[in-house]
């Protein structure tokens, strides 16, 4: 495709204005519409000051039929969990391309909706379920091209399952007793005031939450266990730390059996060798020895390393994303390179914001 | 005691003016010295601007003649690891009490200093080492009372140890592979500047390092062993964030049985049950619901929690404390209090400071 | 009095957990009731954190009748403007003590409410406004003895009355030409949520706000006029901050004649001399040379420090606070102190928490 | 020019590192050689690690020899005060193009150097004095093209000239009078370590310094003379904040005359009408009022705005930039854009990072 034709529906949350600020700066796409139940008739860059002089559209009310008149060739979904799900099947149905960065069409089983998100009944479109692309390009690309309905991973287990899947995949660690500690940013909590996301309030924290039944664990176990071929459980607790963006993922996983160093490298060499997104991180010299949210900001890199514990029998793995970029925004605008045409890149070839 | 003279080695230093900020406030303590190398001839208040008012002493030039010269009660020791040991055989010889903030005495056996610390033959004075009491005062407050040499544990090891002991004593989990990962702040990485540690550059980060082999290691395996009466083996990983103070402690322990939530209730109530420094944080309702380094800042308390993944067979447990008061100079003070006869709680009685 | 019965009304927002932190520690009162519309029947520790173990009453539903009827001697009202308003004829009327951390006793002037505060017809209690002290005791202690309605000074009028009252007083500047340049936290804001108030929308700024026209304004210039006795003009314009506590005001002072240094440590220690929350902070030594907010965090203390610039015929003074402390609950209590003839730094002995 | 060869001297830095960024991304620039004395031997991406994977250059020794053996087009200077004047002149003598981003050239009267930089004797080559350029396009840029010695201003200044350049060049303010308030993060203090640098210390800061005679002061009140064709007064105070980037210069000017918001923003317009980096923000709806630094970041962007304070005859203004960006090196690369050619916002057309 040369040029297309792009609304992002849900535009005035964070997600929402990082997709903006990528979508302005890219060579091929047009905004075509886009639209904010809270905002609506407002220009954007009243909502997202740092688009001012660059964006001068105002937010329309989000309808369907108002997003179909103008005849986009692909419409993102920024959306709350819940939601994106009434406004596939028709989007799906016009043709067009849909990428949702929720939750909805994310797990293929669709009772793992009754499970995961309370949905009564399981998934209500299993058959769009069926055909739904999951965008991590890492792992899915040959079926991101040309797709017409991609579900963007969730942020946290975008960082856990490109951690993880090098090691699973070689069948270098017990898969059955994965643990995944997570340190998070508090930008994906959406735009929704309430106390605990206050500034007061959301400073100065490490703070645990859902730490036994968080919903990304669901993502990532299909993921990883798909990787391996094997049924993968994993222990995943997150923790909210004071940074705007960011997200560092801790995988301690226990070696199946005795793996030297160039055994892992190799593991994620052949994994992620080609990777434009993907840096592997493991240095003995310099400011940088592991994955660090500071060296990823503003970016679409996942910084990737790990280190063998020895004494413990135990492999530490890292990863690094900016949640808004490789975990959200930049990687639905990566999904969308791929699933057009595009160069992969495009738009997201920024270095890291770095001090910041 | 009714009043004791104390001595400060080392109070030019983030944890000596911790330790001075709360000996000023203790009714039964006179400061009767405080050296630095560094800032010799200087005023305290010129190096820690928050006892601008509260404290007329100037350093003086680190000696054992001239500290002893003073006839002190109490000598507490913030030196780095490496540099106490010097001072310690002669303090202990002429009488007075040790409260030493280093590395140098938390490891009963002597071997393991040249494991941990690279000491050539171990530790120089394993009698002096039999003597000392590792002063967490909720495993070791009997040995504490009248205690000559007393080596405050390390600021991870605290948060570690207070989370673990209760699991691993009433032996719920399986003490040979925890899995302990740890969110710390950048106060304890003491005043020395390095590029690294500059404003610049330690924010914003959320940074693994020392990853399979923390010296702090050592000392949550042998006071785990204490408790559990078992070879305790723990896989350690810390994570500096963007914090000033505070520490996370986060431990991942596989169940070793089936354990109901009163299970873990009743051994974290039975150890900790009457214990004036520990808060047991697990909440349905309420703005807080497992421990955070937010609800600790500025107190000597250690805020412990925890949650069973019945899914996993795992039991996740939470610490945190503020690494400058329960991890170091609090419970130096503490200490102290035990070992002299004073009120447990005096100078410590501080609610912490929120928001902050 | 030998105890004082206290009840805080509006107790579930910051400035009111703040009063509640340092009620618990104060010798010779006991809390006696507190409100919260909001989060009646909820325990306090359940809002504030910190105060978990320290404080086991619940919010009761405000209300003049159920206030009274706990008989206290002091009522704490932490509103908002123009709440406070309608609790304090009655409260007042009963005898006890009413301590307005609100603006609706602040102003001498009944007309200067519907000018600064938009209450049409002025103040509607123009006689209690004649008995209400301004309850800066620095300014106002004799008539702080025995007062039964105090209205606490706006946080950012008490940094910038205490910096610049000598110089204006000692007739050294042009009180027609005062600027003031605010540098403040998020804590005043309240903990009622605004998009703007999000952590992810309030870290990283410098945000100027109510540029020409703030409410302190009004405050300001009445009180440094009934220092120098003529018509003060001030403008005054602040800026938010990245931080959650803490105020810098900055004033920039044309002098109205040659001045010496000496001459000006005459005017500030003249009027600050046996002052206990006032520490002068102008050094040529050491790493603190004037006020910073970095210094007084968790006190009660304001610092307060100046320079000459020559070249420019100015007078640069500066005055940094705690916000929830001197600028709110610390000077609250101070007030009530000083009211009720207790010691007037009970409950406010903390030396400011340092490094945070 | 087509394709330019770039040496960055003194890359090691915080402002060289950024250098690097915005080069890598530069379609016309080739990075010849970059230099740092401490860091020589090691690749650049390891001092400065968001550059991992885009840079494979090493630092090479400093010297003026080994610089010019590259045969560069266009040499970066970033050195401390005082060092680059010993390159500039063999530099300037071999013709190629230096971008000075030190003090070292920037103001025009030699003698001046002895007042605000202590050169005895004052500047040693004022006939280069004479043929730099000050790089400030908004100002100079028909100087700009072609130029062979550009001396980019200091960060501080960039933000207060641009502030204030329109209303004094309009006469709308009294230039003798002007007071200008900064609030600056810590990206600007360099990469050398002391103690009040390191993020313990340098967090949680509001710290005025150097009050009242900081080196800016000589350039802003040169550029703002020029514009008026009076002598210009500024008083200047700067504040630290806890920033990793940012500046925000508050002006606070006394009308000189009755003037109407047209009349300024006329004043603004005209002179900034047609540039690309700069915003004039001034606006009753939406998220943002007035300049903040927090919709800047990662930009070369300037965002102005203003009130009048009619009440005071106060015209108060605003200058927002990213520090690093704008105020450096964004502004570096922007000369060397004018001056060889290159299209004016090539390397800075990103869209400020926000949230971030």
């Amino acid at each position: 495709m040369d040029r297309a034709r792009a609304c992002v529906v849900g535009a005035s949350g964070v997600t929402g204005g990082e997709l903006l600020r990528l979508l302005v700066g890219h060579g091929g796409v047009d905004i075509s519409c886009i639209t904010s139940r809270e905002h609506r008739g407002e220009y954007a860059f009243r909502v997202h000051p740092n688009l001012r002089g660059r964006l001068s559209v105002a937010f329309a009310e989000p309808s369907l039929d108002s997003v179909l008149k103008r005849d986009p060739d692909v419409v993102f979904l920024a959306l709350p969990h819940g939601e994106s799900v009434k406004w596939v099947p028709r989007l799906v149905e016009s043709g067009l391309t849909v990428i949702d960065l929720s939750a909805d069409f994310r797990l293929k089983d669709p009772s793992a909706y009754a499970e995961w998100y309370g949905w009564s009944g399981g998934h209500p479109y299993p058959d769009l379920l069926g055909r739904a692309v999951y965008g991590l390009p890492e792992l899915h690309r040959g079926e991101l091209r040309g797709a017409k309905l991609i579900a963007v991973p969730g942020c946290m287990a975008t960082a856990s399952i490109l951690a993880l899947a090098p090691p699973t995949g070689a069948r270098l660690v017990d898969v059955g007793r994965l643990v995944i500690d997570v340190k998070i940013s508090s930008s994906g909590a959406g735009s929704q005031a309430s106390r605990l996301d206050m500034h007061p309030f959301r400073t100065y924290v490490v703070r645990p939450y859902e730490v036994v039944h968080h919903r990304h664990i669901a993502e990532i176990e299909q993921e990883l266990g798909l990787v391996s071929g094997e049924r993968v459980r994993a222990a995943f607790t997150p923790h909210a730390v004071d940074l705007v963006r960011g997200i560092l993922a801790t995988g301690h996983a226990w070696l199946s059996r005795e793996v030297s160093e160039p055994d892992v490298w190799a593991a994620y060499r052949s994994m992620y060798g080609g990777e434009r997104f993907i840096r592997l991180v493991k240095d003995r010299a310099g400011y940088q020895r592991y994955p660090d949210v500071k060296y990823v900001i503003g970016s679409n890199l996942a910084d990737i390393g790990f280190e063998i514990d020895d004494r413990m029998g135990r492999l530490v793995v890292f990863s690094a994303i900016d949640n808004l970029m490789k975990g959200a925004a930049g990687q639905a605008v990566q999904d969308m390179n791929i699933a057009l045409g595009f160069d992969e890149a495009e738009a997201l070839g920024s270095a890291p914001l770095y001090p910041v």
